[in-house]
Order: structure tokens, then C-alpha cells, then sequence
């Protein structure tokens, strides 16, 4: 955690800043801060400070101090577009335990002639992670990149269902799929996650990784596969955003460590366990408004204790 | 795995020996063997061949082949006791998923007369694992036991509900519960694990295993939490049984290696799903009729794959 002589890789997300309206056995939890890109970005921005670069579209409704919030986590927010409309919003309601969520609204506003524009700054991006949203813009800004080091990304099963040819044209130039375990079923058509991985691996991404909530996350990749839990928690307020800043953590630490090895992406998912964590301790992003990067790297030694058994042959 | 100086800790396990009746995807099995000292036993006895030891009883129905597999597993069977009348019968269908079960029937038979009376060679266990029968037949075995360095036992819905304040009393003198995560909220009335766990420790016993199917398990102990993974694997069969094979990998693996610090209780939980990981592979015992000691150290060496990384700090 000392200062670095190295400068990380800049790394681009492009997805949706949005205001959520949330439900749930924690209360209501009207017009907060969301979005793929807001979680990823302000996770990613822990491990490679400078270096976050946010691509996304918000109406004129959009209050100046989640802009704030971002800009002084460090995210480069030169390419958050604002337009004449309403900013995209959704709202969702918890089951008690929080193991499910309804859609109650969804207003996609200004995001429903989302055109992402890359500058020069962001076609330079080494790494790029393509948020949830139509896989037709997904490869519209992979084709604006000019040469990414890595590129992942996300979907859902809306586009999987909706839009599965343009959805595989972006996934056979990507080379890390994140996505829920759901979504790797629906995609592949077999439920067996080390199937579903393998059929998914076919159609492009070298990695697949598999989040599945408290039951942690999988990666499957040229190392084999690799197991992390999550991170036994005593309170979990809010899910929202997990998944994205599991992304976020996952991506930064590629940014920060500057390499791309089966042991890098293994560390990777541990530090998007770490981030998924801490999200969910409180609602929307606001965890990360006083979480700091000592807090981040005591709970990853945290996430060696957990896992780590002395290896003593029989 | 070489031939070994030290003999192993003499391991005993109370439970049930059954004969099941499965339905499934897989189709139907009736009349093969199960009952969690069964699966318990035979686990454990890849790891202390000739220590481990068995209190039971069956019916004058019960097949002389399934006698002679435990038998030949090395298990010392002398205290199956065979009487009159018909064995344990459970009856079970499986979702299409292998996600849930119900029950169909259960038929006690000559179970429910059960009286464990424990010959020398039991009372001098020094490891002990009351499977999941009566908390009274329970609390009457640890006393007949003379002093056992560590007790790990069992329960289900059923005794949790019908005979908590017995169970409260066999609680009191446990060293380590191994329950499923349902069991375990059942059991302290909180739905989150980790204060599950805390909620349960202050009952009696020092460490809580939370079996989690398919999402692994959780150990809380007095080194904190150590989680693992499930094995992923491309198929599976049948899960009867995984949680009693899993408890008998892991009081298998303590016997064996002759401690019972926190530190041998982690290697503990990862043998637990190793041999779990094999149960559930083909029905009933089956897939442990051709699975070798080497087989079982070749998977624990997967699961230090599957689980490690190397740490290096932010």
C-alpha cells in the first residue's frame, strides 16, 4: 500500500449510472446512487486510483454530488455524458432474507439512446470491462478500443433471451465472462456449472467466472478452476450492486498489478470477493464512502485465513 | 500414504445402517444400502483402516453383502447388533435438479427399539461421532464413553423441534455439531450463519460445521471461520449420504493424523468434502466400492489447486 513507482493500467468501464429506488426488509431506500458503472467504477478505483475511466449517459435530473462522489473517489468521469431526460431508474424489492429481488419499475430514460462516444483517453484503455447493457454497444466499444489487454464483460438474461446473436458476436472477442450462475445456465442451456463453463468457454472467453452470491464465486480458465466463498458476513443490508463491484474489484486489481496470468486472475477473484463484501454491508454505494484501502487489504489477508489450510499430504 | 508407524485413533460411530429406497432424475434405486453410520463408517475408513467402529442395529432382513462391504472397508462391525424384525427403511425423491428431497416414507422397524450398548473396545473411542438418532440415545452413549479427546455429533429437523431440551443436554458435552445450514437456523432461531454459529458455540460445542450442498461448508471455531468450497463436479448422482460421508471424511481424517488442533480440524473439513465429493458421484456407497486411498489424496491435492492462492499483499 506504499506508493507505487509503476502507474496502473487504465482501465474503461462502460455501462449505466442510475438511480435506484430500493425495498426490503432493511426499509425503503428511494433515489439513491446505481448502476453498473457507478459500482464498478468506484470499486475498481480503490485499486488503481487515476486510472478508472467511466463511459455512461445521465439525464439532467442527475444530482451533481453522485458526479462528486465518483470524481473524488478518482474515476475519470470526462466521458459520463449529460443529456436532456430523465436518468435511467430502477426499483426493486428484497425478499426477507435478501436471496431474491423483484423488479417493480424499470425507466430506462436517457440510457435508451445510449450511444457510447470514446475519446482518445478511452480508446487507449488496456483493460476494458462492457457492463450490462445491449451486447450491440458491448461490441460497438470494443471496436473503438484500440488494443485492450483484456476485455470483459457482463450480461443478462434479457439479452440473452432478446438479443443471443449479437451477444455472441461480442462474446467471441471477449475474454472474461462475468455473470451470475443463472445467467451462465441460460446462456449455455445446461445447468451443470462446469458444463455450462465449458460450453460458454466455446463461444469465446477464455475465462468464465461464475458469482453466485453467499455461495461465492467460480473461475473457470486456462488454470482450471478456482473456488473462492464469500465472505461470511453478520450483517447484509443490501445486495444491490454486488456483482458489479465484484467486477470493479476484480478488474482493479488487474489494473493495479499490471498482469493478466491464471495467478493474477486467481488474486482477482479474491479481491472481487473482498469488494462484493464490503458492498453489501450497507445500501447503494454508501459503504464506500468511508471505506478505506487499509480496510481492503486487511480483509483480503481476512480471505487467506478463511480459505488457507496448511497442504500436508496423507 | 506409505505404511505408518503410529496406529490411528480408535473412532467410534452410533447411528443408523438402512436400507434405502431412492427415486430420482437418476431413476429408481430400492432396496440399497444407507443410514448415516454406513456412510459415516465407510469414509472414515480410508483414513484409519481397522480403527474405525461401529454401533448399529438391523433387522433379521438385512443383507449379509452389505455386512461384508463394511467388512472388507476394514470397519469393525462387531457391534451391529442383529435382531429380530425388519431394518430402517427410508424412502426418498429427488428433484430434477438434486437441489431437494422428500421424504416418502420411513419405516423405523427394529430402530426404533434402539438401545446402543457399547462393548470395551467402544468405550475406549478416543474419537467419537453420535450420528443423527435420538438426543437421549445420544447423551447415553457419550456416557458410556470413558473419555473421549473429542466428540462431534449430528441432528436433524425432527429432534430439534420434538426434543430440544435433550438435545440442549447433549449439546452441553459436544465438542464439534456438524449440521446442514437449514439445521443450523433451525436449531438458534437466526437465519444469517455466521450468528447462527455464535448462537449455537454458546450451547456446548467449540466448533459448528455448516453443510452447505452444493455450496460448500463453513467451519466456526475457536481460529475464527474457515470456509470451503464444494468440489465442482460435471456430474452428480445421488446426495444421499454426502453429509454423513462428509463427517465421516472428516472425524477420518482427526483419527488419522492424531490431532485435533485448529489447525488439523481445517484439513479436517477439506477431507469432509473430499469424500463428499466421491458419495455423491454414484448412488448410495457405490462409488466407494472402486475408489482408492490414492484417488482420495489425488482430489485433496485438487481442492489445495482449487482453493490456493498466492497471497501477496496490496
Amino acid at each position: 500500500m506504499s506508493a507505487r513507482a509503476h502507474r496502473h493500467s487504465p482501465l474503461l468501464v462502460v455501462g449505466s449510472v442510475a438511480l435506484d429506488d430500493l425495498d426490503g426488509p432493511f426499509g425503503r431506500r428511494p433515489d439513491v446512487l446505481g448502476g453498473s458503472a457507478s459500482f464498478f467504477a468506484t470499486a475498481a478505483s480503490y485499486y488503481a486510483p487515476g486510472a478508472v475511466h467511466l463511459v455512461a449517459v445521465v439525464g439532467d435530473d442527475f444530482p451533481a454530488e453522485h458526479v462528486g462522489f465518483l470524481e473524488k473517489r478518482g474515476v475519470d468521469v470526462s466521458g459520463l455524458e449529460r443529456v436532456p431526460g430523465k436518468t435511467f431508474r430502477w426499483a426493486g424489492r428484497y425478499s426477507d432474507d435478501l436471496a431474491s429481488r423483484t423488479t417493480l419499475d424499470t425507466q430506462l430514460g436517457v440510457f435508451a439512446g445510449f450511444q457510447p462516444r470514446l475519446g482518445d483517453r478511452h480508446k487507449n484503455a488496456e483493460l476494458l470491462f462492457l457492463g450490462n447493457i445491449d451486447p450491440v454497444l458491448q461490441l460497438d466499444v470494443l471496436e473503438q478500443c484500440k488494443r485492450p489487454r483484456l476485455v470483459a464483460c457482463d450480461t443478462m438474461n434479457f439479452w440473452i433471451t432478446g438479443k443471443l446473436d449479437a451477444l455472441r458476436k461480442t462474446l467471441a472477442r471477449v475474454d472474461v465472462l462475468i455473470v451470475n450462475d443463472e445467467e451462465a445456465r441460460l446462456l449455455s442451456g445446461v445447468h451443470n456449472l462446469v458444463k455450462a463453463a465449458a460450453a460458454i468457454r466455446k463461444l469465446g472467453p477464455k475465462g468464465v467466472v461464475v458469482k453466485r452470491g453467499d455461495s461465492g464465486a467460480l473461475l473457470f480458465h486456462e488454470g482450471g478452476i478456482f473456488a473462492t466463498p464469500a465472505y461470511p458476513l453478520e450483517d447484509v443490508k443490501d445486495p444491490t450492486g454486488a456483482g458489479d463491484t465484484f467486477a470493479g474489484g476484480f478488474m482493479g486489481y488487474l489494473a493495479r498489478s499490471g498482469g493478466v496470468t491464471p495467478e493474477h486472475v486467481k488474486r482477482a477473484m479474491i479481491h472481487g470477493s473482498v469488494m462484493a463484501s464490503f458492498c453489501v454491508e450497507d445500501f447503494s454505494l454508501d459503504r464506500m464512502r468511508t471505506l478505506t484501502l487499509e480496510q481492503v487489504a486487511a480483509r483480503y489477508r481476512a480471505f487467506h485465513e478463511l480459505t488457507h489450510f496448511e497442504h500436508i499430504e496423507l
